[in-house]
């Protein structure tokens, strides 16, 4: 194993020579393994141990274990402990995933503290069929079949061709020792039962189980980087960057074979789950949306918006005092207001109101069902709801306007609609500019 | 599930209400569920059942049971007996194999002869997971994942959604009769394995499995087809239709990610195994090439040129007595030959010689090493692989150039360059036209 190790890092890593290496070490026999191979391989590395605190005394000899293997390797050592069991509790996750959020996070400022090029990890060949049974059970998209990457960014794990076989054996020859994790015997876990009770049969049904699976998936995986060039092919075509989120053309959607599956592929990272109410979109009247913990996916005439679930903060009012002549609005910028000697350039941006007519202090809000205005322009009152869909107001466009009251009287639908009411008719009253651009 | 059935057949396939269908019966408890289930539902049907011979006195017992539930149930039955054996030795392939082409051969000639519109099959959940865990094993491209379609063509799976368990119960429940396969309770046949060792473990560890691995299953192959149709999307672009076969532009090739992967995904079914050979195709000299089966790809400059393999007849020779005037040539036509008054229109498919200069009777065959010829219009001798080269011959090209010889002088490098030494120089001779589109 020595021989095909340092091959190994000859062939496919030759930069780890002249890299600042981090070592994951647990103290289990694959990363002692990694360990005494790197060290032979002259490696330049420095080890990294995780005290995850989940078994008591034994995970401090664990810690110990790994220090005093430093020492005889003669290379520098990290500790860390962790409270495992809160931090998976505070985040609502499992304490596997705690465990390696927490161990990323570590490796994560370590490299970046210490300068270290990359981090080595002792992952193998069986891990990889484990985690694709592990899924297969749990039941998983196409990209828990994937596998772990032999390199991801920073990450490298260069003995992720070898079986736990070869590793253990290569261990017990060469007299190394190792510290047995006292959770791998039981049942307890999935990872175990599988481990101990699937891999044996289906490696009696096929004794090269784990190259020809590696193959397997090598070809599951390449499958799925054509679906991404696919896609990133797609992307442009049918994705916009809009003013609240992202637009998708759904004409253009419709026209791919399998639109479904793109849109799928296109919004599976905002944590949507109900993809059939989702697809049913493409056919569904403007109005509807689907949403997910995060995102909110809105039908709009021949487009699907993609923007941020508003938060509650978007219920705020802002009010302004006659003394004032300015408020911040978030997302719309300052509403400046000032008196003016007489109207001069009309723009969407901005209004001229007698001042005798308004009502301090004002508010400005958003929009809420049964609001009305007289449009100006216009004869009558109009529903704002009438208003915004006359003018083809998408959903996320209605939620970030904002609304100027004086008392209870709409004064601006702000840089879309003026209100009759609050005309100047008289030019010798005071006039007020209320603008969203031009300061006073 | 006679309620789940009927429901199934409403909303998924309705058109089976007016079809003429063919159910695929084997005596075993699905199939026979399966006809049940199709009688209650007043489909109209007929039962086919192949006997395969492999378990002597059994099979002929199973053959006497479908015909006897035909009966009962008043509808019409065919079937079929097999050497199942033979046909595998003969083909050299497993029995399994053999038997699932000898069955759907015989339903595709029940199927055009007796106007069938549909064939049923019993194939449930279990039968889908058991294909992928025995995919695994083996080894596998993806399609070896993605599992037993729903529809194909004209075969039908209408209660692929349904679990053994669920089919089981509802035979026992309605005092159903069925075969028991003696070889089901066997650990000799890797399913058998798979599924009495390996399927119940991973049912323990997740009780709602078959749900949940349809749903990834489903994934996989929606993920699957995303590829196809990105596959689709780049062949026009890649390859083109050539004489003899089909040319791919390495240059557009390289420009995609993943060159390798769609080469792969372009060249899966000519029946490659060398994968990494075909890989290094993309950076190879022109000349190099790999070897499937019946397939050949050759690097040829800019291009890859995929051309089936070259059968040994290629190497006939072709002779022209002094009394014929024409000899049909494969891929090429016919040769005509006739005397004429005087030299005319000059053209690639056309040579004028002087009659006395040729030896009888001609020859016409293929290019072998070490022939020569001194090319009209240029001075002295070539050797016909430097033509070749100089003409940038591709491979294929080159061996799909015929040679007219007169005793061993060649004469024409046909359709391409006529040599020198039989050049007509005196006019009062007799000149002979040699030609392939041109009858005399």
């Amino acid at each position: 194993m020595e021989k095909a190790f340092k091959n190994q890092i000859k062939t496919n890593y030759p930069f780890l020579g002249n890299g600042k290496l981090l070592l994951a070490v647990s103290g289990g026999v694959d990363s002692v393994v990694l360990a005494h191979l790197c060290h032979r391989a002259k490696l330049e590395f420095s080890i990294a141990h995780c005290n995850f605190n989940l078994r008591g005394d034994e995970s401090d000899e664990d810690e110990s274990f790994v220090v005093d293997l430093a020492d005889s390797l003669e290379v520098e050592v990290f500790t860390q402990s962790f409270d495992t069991l809160s931090y998976a509790e505070e985040n609502g996750i499992s304490v596997q995933m705690a465990a390696r959020d927490l161990r990323y996070q570590w490796f994560e400022e370590l490299c970046a503290s210490l300068h270290f090029d990359y981090i080595l990890t002792g992952h193998h060949a069986n891990d990889n069929l484990e985690t694709f049974l592990i899924n297969l059970v749990r039941g998983t998209g196409p990209e828990g079949l994937t596998g772990i990457k032999r390199e991801n960014k920073k990450v490298i794990r260069p003995i992720l061709d070898f079986t736990r076989d070869e590793i253990e054996s290569f261990a017990r020859e060469n007299h190394f020792k190792w510290r047995e994790d006292s959770s791998n015997h039981s049942d307890k876990y999935m990872r175990n039962r599988i481990r101990h009770q699937i891999v044996p049969v289906l490696q009696e049904l096929n004794p090269q189980l784990l190259e020809s699976f590696a193959r397997t998936q090598s070809h599951l995986r390449e499958s799925m980087d054509l679906v991404e060039d696919y896609i990133s092919l797609l992307y442009p075509k049918i994705v916009e960057k809009s003013t609240y989120g992202y637009q998708l053309d759904i004409e253009f959607l419709k026209k791919v074979p399998n639109p479904r599956q793109v849109l799928y592929q296109l919004l599976k990272s905002f944590g949507f789950t109900e993809w059939n109410d989702v697809y049913e979109l493409l056919n569904a009247q403007s109005g509807k949306m689907v949403y997910s913990e995060d995102f909110r996916l809105i039908r709009d005439r021949d487009k699907l918006l993609l923007t941020e679930r508003k938060k509650p903060s978007g219920e705020k009012e802002y009010h302004l005092e006659e003394s004032e002549n300015y408020v911040m609005i978030p997302n719309l910028g300052t509403l400046h207001i000032c008196e003016v000697e007489k109207m001069a350039a009309f723009s969407k941006n901005c209004i001229y109101v007698p001042k005798q007519k308004l009502q301090y202090p004002l508010t400005v809000r958003k929009w809420k069902k049964g609001d009305y205005f007289y449009p100006f322009g216009m004869n009558g009152k109009k529903k704002l709801s009438r208003f915004f869909k006359d003018e083809k107001f998408s959903l996320p466009e209605k939620e970030n306007t904002w609304l100027l009251f004086s008392g209870e009287d709409l004064v601006w639908v702000i840089n879309h609609r003026a209100d009759n009411r609050f005309a100047v008719e008289d030019k010798e009253t005071q006039i007020l500019r209320i603008s969203t651009n031009v300061p006073c």
